[in-house]
């Protein structure tokens, strides 16, 4: 027994995150179970015992009656402590049979993983769905796009929530790949060189619900850390995206660009500025994404220097997974409607647009293209006409002959082709480049996206009831061992066969 | 022009990265010229003038002639300088029509940085090559797995060198999903609004290879960094490896473990100390691994606030990424001649496992299997015996046997039994559960991962060869139109479509 | 209101950290409103009845009956709330007049930190003890010292011990510089540009025991997270040592190196393998530190684009401050411990010395000093005769002799010279340089130190003693004013004015 | 010899950066061979040989003719080979002696940092002088202090620039500590466990201008990493405060904003858009900003699982430092210069401020001081009364009386009182607290300051005199000895002596 200050060292925090682990655990638990028994290494008489016992925990746990202690260490002893108590050691002593605790963690965690990789990317259609609504609404809404902050060239807010869109897409297909590493079954592996006997991997794949299994047994070990790193990589980058729209919608919203104003349930007053409103929500996600960033390089740095094998030190790993997770899954609660609730201000937009001289780059392709100077002379006639002007039409155009004559072109600019660069509506509606934000390219990605989006709603939903599904399938062959309905291994067999995937 | 400080700050580390990015900058200006001809933007006569500067600084750039200045800025501006210079301002002046600066460095890098993924994971699959070789001469060299750095159970190195395979393995499939984010054209994305003129994206994925668009051409713009962290990441999980393989080595290489020797080209002496070999190599491993960390660190510190656009903070990046894939193209060099001229020392390995008694789960197991114990009792009666007794069948017999009798169990092991969980080689035998250490599982493992990484290493190799064959493509295309061979865009355009891919 | 998600993401685990901000939170508030009444805000009747509640609110935090409401954002405004419940709005509603929540915050955390920074030197003071106390065991106990972690030279158990001393001496030198800038008043900031009030800073800084004032109002506003990383820096540097000195004994209590073994509570069975004892605790330290670097990243990469002023970023760098400091913590309970129970094998250390040719150097300096080789001669030499010899005098002598004839030398090396250099305790006595490891040069640092160190542990008790003084003051002044005893602003400046520092 | 692949991992980019270490490691051989002298290890004639060969490689150095080789690994042994090849073996041969790279490496990494440490400072101090310049100018330039991006209350440029005044200065005080931690001798440690000779730790001290001397020899090897740590932590606060400023100012300067407007120089233009002038100085501030940070993080990842004694991981912690002073020495060439040159748009900055009401609070302050309202209740009155109302004082006062009506106040304010609160310039006025940004309180600050200052760039020009001059003192030895002033130790002993430090 470990002195009270050492016991608070190792375990006291992690048994707090080992919560999460419970039910998991049972699961595992009963699909180890089940295969000792197929295996022979476990009486039918004694397997029954253990599975009534971890449904009565199960259902302790859903009370909330089942407290984690800190003298068992962890999920894992604990679990097999109340096994024991209700079986007694000689039947519940066989449940941590032919694993290690190190195999078991990994497992674990990987039930509670891929159930959240599944979840946030649920989530993410959300979000996803806020911003083509978002779109839909704002096909002809002019902004001006900045490059360093200062107005570039015309755009819409559409284009402008479609690229978020593609940039979350991206994470979605990230979180997906990192989703197809992780349900992969580690049991078997025991404390990495396997174990000398027959077990069999392929069976608690199959109950478990694993897409396939980790073969070298070492190398499931080793990996610990591994999805976790790979996890808040992608995370780091799902809150990148995230913290950049804030960074946009907190300029947008300032008093002096006024471009958005964001739904009340979205600011906060001051305790001391009767005035204000500010952008908290925003703000909290800028910080929270550094946090992530932090979960990562802690993962990271933990990674480094281990031996193969199992050290300790990857027990931390867990609080800075399952932070990350619950920031994000917290994030993505409250991003869909803070998107659905901007309201628009186009006045501003389109003066913004004008005041920023977002025209200059059209005016210069109109001397390309109208009067053949060649771009770069084009642009430095621009560059020179537009010093001091003001967006006047007539004062550009003279401006730009002026130039003309000093350089000895040969062609003059008329006033209606400036006219026409200043007239941003028309500009937007020429840029109709493919991606480009032209209401026609914008109807044409809309149209993509939502068919694209509603695939892969349906993926999702599919994986998530199929993961549910097969947890409730091990439940029922459980129940069926427990009722007598299944007693020999054969039959659980025939029954596996017969469950289409 | 600037002061010569704030050149100096803004550029001068940076041009000297951006001489990895003329040829790029070149193919993109010949694929983006003739774009602008086919659209009809551009003169043929000027087309052929352009092309044929740009022939002439490619052969300037390989005769290492042609510098950069930092006068100029960056590669784009050198690049239309020198066009300039050759073909005068009305000609040269065009080539930076209809695009940016932003879009044409994402363009470059990109074709730069799918180059690079390319080679690593061919060099990759060498250190695979060499793993698996490692593997097939130690598949009964027995070794003490451990975990948390105390021996655990027996194993092999084959086992070893197959668990770093597979880390490696997933290490190369995170990289081609990576690659598959970065083969995309982003040219026509100018600053991010598109332009609005109608030219032809499609035209110069073809010409460059690409395998796809980037859409929406303000996704484009901010994507940056995006690869950049993306490939840091893969990079850094690719070294996080390496640095454990190191750790394991510089452990086993100890003259306290003695398991192994390192080949003499991998050691180095010290300046004071006559006796010494030390094993730099694998430290400076894992002393660039953090240097990869950190570049990612940087990375996505730098992204987290950027708002939507080009904001030159994203400049920095570059130096992040090229020192990156520069340090883990130098590692992998090194590492497969390190892996093949390792020397095993098996007397020191098999002694170990005898000291570390990691045979004590072993006998558990058969406490189990053969005595009916359940597994936690067996576990405490283990534990019990092996406390003070040194690895002797007869003593640890005994001492079982004492403890059976107190706990009241009927039954008595035999030295037998014993003396067969004492026997490692035996041991190793049986450990053949899927992806456990014993030569037949080990034997069926190195089966499967030979025939699949030579499936990777053409994968790549055809890759490579593409991408090689469109640069080329591309050049035959050019010189055509030079060469007069190809007149009009039909004939570009057929001449496009009857190319397979 | 905000819907419940909002809430949850912005407060939910913010106002769990903001439980150790009540006790300085009601500090403040009896400081700042003692402030109020005499500088004429105030009425007297007002600021009894208000102290009253802070007191009864202090009683009932203390029996852990007062709880944080989410709903009332922070600590802060759950403070007043519980003021205007007890004393009417009119009255209560006058305690966060003249300050806003961006001061009060960071007042706060100030209070908070600052006992933080000395509790945690005076942990590291034990630490330095236990340090202390094994060095002195150790003087004579000879170990190889490695470099590469290769046997380099002989030292002593006391000189390594001592090497950590030096380290975390260093670390408190941190800290006390962090906790001269931490311990400055920021209140009277308000949100950044003071208040056009008549307020009385000098008085709130003798109140709260500050040590002076942070003086630009907008500085101390932007300075949040400034202490935040300045802490979180020397943390991560205290943990740093925690985490190499963990290193160093995982390593030196493998089964292959044995030269030490931890004490009981130090170390952990495992669940499957009876025969383990693993380094726990050790290795939980290297998983923390690698935690406490994150949290750092997370506070840089969140100041980094900060604009001057608050944003509500800040509030996440709570998170990270206070787990930091708590891991840090609960390591400093657990380390004087362990070191002092660490049981050393002097026998295994004086052969790995042998084992490792530690003498090398030695014999080289010997061909300096009494042959007169020059040390390069002599290097090249001892290297080549050590090539392939056993740690044997005779041979080692013979070997040398050889290659002095063929590099034409005309001195010969006796055998007692050698044999000389082969003896580890002489070779350890002779280390007399300062700083050395010879028992001489140990005992001189020893002496020092020891002296050092108390004296420390005085300077940092005194600091924690005068900081409770402190409180304990302005609550016998609160008390004074309630009972009426102080009724004049004179008479608290006078009480003031008459209190030793 | 090694092959070139491994020579070119572990060398190749470290003898680039070991330039910057060749004038260190010359003055480090010269005291350390007089020491050897002094102590009796070599002799006078041998002495005076080196020396001369150090001086010529001054001089061939100086000129650039002297070029270090990769096959000699480092600048120590390039720099013992040159002297070797002088002097012959014998002599040459002997330089290295007492001492290994491990200690010397230490020591001229803090010759070279003590240096750049001071020269930081002093070029931090030119950016304090540009920041109180500014100041001066803008005592009565109003500006909306902003809070979460929000205007919040009235202050002066002054007090902006004031702030970032404070926040630098302590960056000059951490610096200044770090300084103290870095100048310290580390001769003597040789690989850690000292040497078995009777050498002179504190003449090399001397000889260097080092303060005095790192003691335990382990130690000394082990906190290779740790200065490195600490400057780069400095650093990043330093580079965290350029590039908050940075924020400042890139919003100041949008088209939005416009505040401020950048100095020519500091501004760049778009090779697309003819209209922009982007902030790109700034930019790559925060760019950079972020790679110092991923600096730090590589080296904490490093030294987290090092044993003690030198591993060579520590040999890439050079190049993150040199990187890391490298781009702050650019920065602050260019930041004092961005200051002076900012041009300041008063008009702008005071239509701001009411349009962003941040006279609401002084309002509400008003209602508690003038009408003894309570400041909740205040608050909550001047809240609903802005709602929907203009920045019109009669508008104002309207809507205040009818909620004082609604919630039965019997006071009422008037129009004047309003319109006073509503003189942004009165307001500054009066925020006359201490550090407020009154024009009273910032002359305060500003006298204050300007001494502080003085005496700070004094002490640092002293600093870097001395050190100066006790490389000079140095020289002056070694050539004395050369020409036989000094013949004997006695003499050194006696000029050391007479000389005043």
């Amino acid at each position: 027994m470990k002195e009270k200050d050492v016991e608070e060292y190792l375990v006291e925090e992690d048994i707090e995150l080992d919560k999460k682990l419970i039910v998991p655990d049972i699961y595992l638990m009963k699909a180890h179970t089940i295969m000792l028994w197929k295996t022979g290494y476990l009486e039918r008489k004694k397997l029954v015992s253990i599975l009534r016992a971890l449904f009565k925990l199960q259902r302790e746990n859903e009370k909330g009656t089942f407290k984690l202690k800190g003298k068992f260490e962890d999920v894992h002893m604990n679990v097999e402590q109340y096994v024991i108590n209700e079986c007694g050691l000689e039947t519940g002593g066989m449940i941590q049979f032919a694993r290690s605790r190190n195999d078991q963690v990994i497992a674990d965690i990987r039930i509670f993983l891929r159930e959240k990789l599944l979840s946030i990317s649920l989530k993410l259609t959300e979000l996803l769905d806020s911003l083509l609504k978002l779109a839909k609404e704002n096909i002809e809404t002019v902004y001006p796009l900045y490059t360093h902050l200062q107005p570039a060239q015309p755009s819409t807010i559409a284009h402008w929530a479609l690229s978020y869109f593609d940039y979350f897409k991206r994470n979605l297909d990230r979180i997906l790949e990192t989703y197809r590493r992780v349900n992969l079954n580690p049991m078997g592996s025991a404390a990495g060189s396997g174990v000398e006997l027959n077990i069999d991997r392929e069976l608690t794949m199959k109950l478990l619900g694993f897409e396939g299994i980790q073969e070298n047994t070492l190398d499931v070990i080793s990996s610990r850390g591994e999805n976790e790193a790979e996890t808040l990589f992608t995370l780091s980058m799902l809150m990148t995206g995230l913290s950049r729209i804030s960074m946009d919608l907190i300029l947008y919203s300032t008093s002096e660009f006024q471009f958005v104003r964001l739904g009340e349930n979205y600011v906060t007053g001051s305790s001391l500025m009767p005035q204000k409103k500010n952008p908290d929500t925003l703000e909290i996600t800028r910080g929270k994404t550094g946090r992530i960033y932090g979960y990562l390089m802690h993962v990271l740095s933990t990674l480094k220097d281990l031996p193969s094998g199992y050290s300790r030190d990857m027990q931390e790993t867990k609080a800075s997974l399952f932070k990350g997770i619950e920031a994000v899954e917290k994030a993505l609660k409250v991003f869909p409607g803070l998107i659905k609730t901007i309201q628009i201000n186009r006045e501003r937009m389109v003066e913004a647009c004008l005041k920023g001289k977002t025209f200059a780059a059209d005016i210069a392709n109109t001397l390309v293209t109208k009067h053949r100077l060649s771009f770069r002379e084009a642009y430095m006639t621009v560059k020179n006409a537009l010093e001091d002007v003001e967006e006047d039409a007539e004062e550009i155009t003279e401006k730009i002959n002026e130039i003309m004559e000093k350089t000895k072109k040969k062609t003059r600019v008329k006033v209606e082709e400036i006219r026409e660069a200043l007239d941003i509506v028309k500009s937007i509606n020429k840029r109709n480049v493919l991606g480009g934000p032209s209401p026609e390219s914008v109807r044409r990605m809309l149209v993509k996206r939502e068919k694209e989006l509603n695939k892969i709603k349906k993926g999702i939903t599919l994986k998530i009831e199929e993961i549910r599904g097969k947890m409730g399938y091990l439940d029922e062959i459980a129940r069926e061992i427990i009722e007598g309905k299944i007693k020999e291994p054969t039959q659980l067999i025939r029954k596996l066969r017969s469950h289409k995937k």
